[in-house]
């Protein structure tokens, strides 16, 4: 790699006084791109620290008690790269405190529920008034206006609202849940589009701004790709399965020990296919994209019984040696097994900051390869570590300030 | 709005030569911040041009024959505010001519196939050779090294191999695709972050470089946000249905006319919601997250049998009073209808460029609101509409050269 140690948000800081996935997402990718990223939390940290299970210094993993420094997955999963700071928002000083690092900042992350930061004394406006700089990024279920502001969210929520559920899954089945957690993620992604773009606008002027991103407006976008209006107009079904109305082969089918999935794109890999499948008297009648996609039932049949009779293995070697679209349905725990993934090098061992060998678990990397940039990541801090380098570092805090801070309730028990 | 007309990514020029999804959605989010996008196709365009339905300039929707001058639906929307330029690449003196462009280009996105740039003379060694400050993003199925690279990939294919389709659906259904194309638009988030942070990157050294992006790597971090390695070890269900074995109750429940979708993230959610249940009795001994989570099929019952002899607007009702994370599962076209969503302008109707009223359909706006930037639109052009202006902008072009590059065959019909 060359350059190494370059990173593109050297010279940012970022505070992140988010909670659960969204925002801490949204940050980590900041912390991976090279923001020096600085989370700062309550006492006792979010329920994210909370969760199991932990992984102590020793490297060892508690599914129920654990001990005083261990670490939760998730934490260690979500705030690698950044500094851990304890600091009690609902207390006076720990407030005016915080308001005195946001002097030094350029970035703010909140996932707050509308109105929660006001009565904080840490909204955009108090913010930006003590530092005009900033670019201040909301993170809400719906919004900061219109009807639904003040209702709380959560990806399944959201999820169910936008209409996501109800175009995935099967005609006959129920409305269906997607198995990752796009309700969080996607925002987190617009978010970081949003504060880097912000940033650029700052450049030029030297102002910053408040970012808004909703889940629901995030899930929208996410859906609105496709012509939803037509397909309502045209009394097309919400959920369509694994497959698509307006084409064929493109579907999942059934092998002797698995699935595969298969797209067609053209009419030359559809001549391919019929070749392969010794099926010559299919190749005229179905030639082109649309003839396959009124005989859509049909040609699935015609490909679901060749598969059949197959292994996964056998029919993506013959799939992939005639440049057809084609991969094994893999099993949600794949990417830990696959090879191409292990090239990549796509996951990467978490590490108890503490402990000499990484934890058996892994994350993913931030999936943007840099060709001039080094986006290693170091382990999530303990809740708290970079308390007192953060303040000594920025607000310039001696032992007595520290002291001061911490017998009023600053800094709990931190 | 405050400083109307302001954009972040004003300044920013991109090339845009990428195809039907994942790279076009990506410059469309660079133009709806404010970059000059510029689309370079060959002649006819890519795949998107034709497929329907169609809007004329009359404002007019064709489903099959289209006129010369209809938008295809799909380019409506993904092109918005990008200028559309001809050229063919495989021609020698288009491609020349395209390495011209690429010199007054700040970023190019692409999404061919590994080792097709370098058959076409428009690879990022060549042209970072001739433009040092080129941002090159590539996206890909399987990135551009790893045992998979030279397959071809489609959202189906990556959100199979992914293993986010085994992840979807229910433990006694099939794996189940994702109802939206995730598979591109995850990476054309991706790719958006890539290129601003690279910018940056360039804004203190003067050097572009190349932005790596695939869909398999995207859909991979998208998954790991949850302990995928812990759910293998611990012998969890790939597919959890639209529940979660860590919760109840944290479901989507049948109501007389619908379904509604309920998240509790607190205990105190918990007293509220058996008060609204008038079911006392089941406060107590379930009075915690992990308690609730063990009795997980008996608590769901029991919220399933409350919402069951109810509406779903009269079950929000009660839920959204009591301030639970709730709404309900709405149709996949909701938006359409959605007060909220029409509150926000979170879609806006597409138009033709020649149409005076706009098109039946709707597009979602970029989900960023930025407090000091305007991010409106402009419909998208006619194909190649912008070809004789691009070359006289950026390349100096006078009539005579314009006539020998048609001459040439590099503009094709344009």
């Amino acid at each position: 790699m060359q350059n190494a140690g370059v990173k593109p948000l050297e010279g940012i800081r970022v505070l992140d006084i988010s909670r659960i996935v969204s925002g801490p997402v949204c940050c980590w990718y900041l912390a991976a791109l090279g923001a020096e990223v600085i989370r700062v939390e309550a006492p006792g940290g979010d329920q994210t620290w909370r969760s199991v299970p932990t992984v102590s210094p020793e490297g060892v993993v508690n599914r129920g008690a654990r001990g005083p420094r261990d670490i939760a997955l998730s934490a260690l999963r979500r705030h690698r790269s950044k500094r851990s700071v304890v600091l009690d928002l609902a207390n006076d000083t720990g407030r005016e405190t915080f308001q005195r690092l946001a002097q030094h900042a350029d970035v703010l992350v909140e996932n707050f529920r509308p109105g929660a930061t006001l009565k904080l004394g840490i909204d955009y406006e108090t913010l930006s008034a003590i530092n005009p700089g900033l670019v201040y990024c909301s993170i809400t279920g719906y919004g900061d206006s219109g009807p639904y502001r003040n209702r709380s969210a959560m990806d399944l929520v959201v999820q169910a609202v936008s209409g996501l559920m109800s175009k995935t899954g099967f005609p006959d089945g129920p409305p269906t849940k997607v198995g990752a957690t796009v309700g969080d993620q996607v925002p987190a992604l617009f978010s970081a589009i949003g504060i880097l773009a912000a940033l650029r606008q700052r450049d030029r002027d030297g102002r910053g701004q408040h970012v808004d991103v909703s889940m629901l407006d995030s899930l929208v976008a996410l859906l609105w790709d496709e012509p939803l209006d037509e397909y309502e107009d045209q009394g097309i079904p919400e959920r369509v399965g694994n497959g698509d109305p307006r084409g064929a082969p493109l579907e999942v089918y059934r092998t002797l020990d698995g699935w595969v999935a298969l797209v067609m794109t053209n009419d030359d890999q559809w001549v391919r296919l019929c070749d392969l499948m010794e099926r010559p008297e299919l190749v005229e009648p179905y030639a082109t994209m649309r003839q396959r996609a009124a005989a859509r039932d049909f040609i699935n049949g015609a490909v679901g019984e060749w598969c059949s009779t197959r292994s996964t293995d056998a029919v993506i070697e013959h799939f992939v040696a005639i440049s057809l679209p084609a991969a094994p349905v893999q099993s949600a725990w794949s990417a830990r097994h696959d090879p191409h993934i292990a090239h990549r090098g796509s996951l990467e061992p978490l590490r108890h900051p503490d402990a000499a060998e990484p934890s058996p678990y892994l994350g993913a990397v931030l999936p943007v390869r840099l060709s001039r940039a080094e986006l290693s990541s170091t382990p999530t801090e303990v809740l708290g570590h970079s308390t007192e380098s953060v303040l000594r570092e920025l607000l310039d805090a001696d032992d007595d300030e520290i002291e001061r801070l911490r017998r009023a309730g600053a800094l709990g028990e931190g």
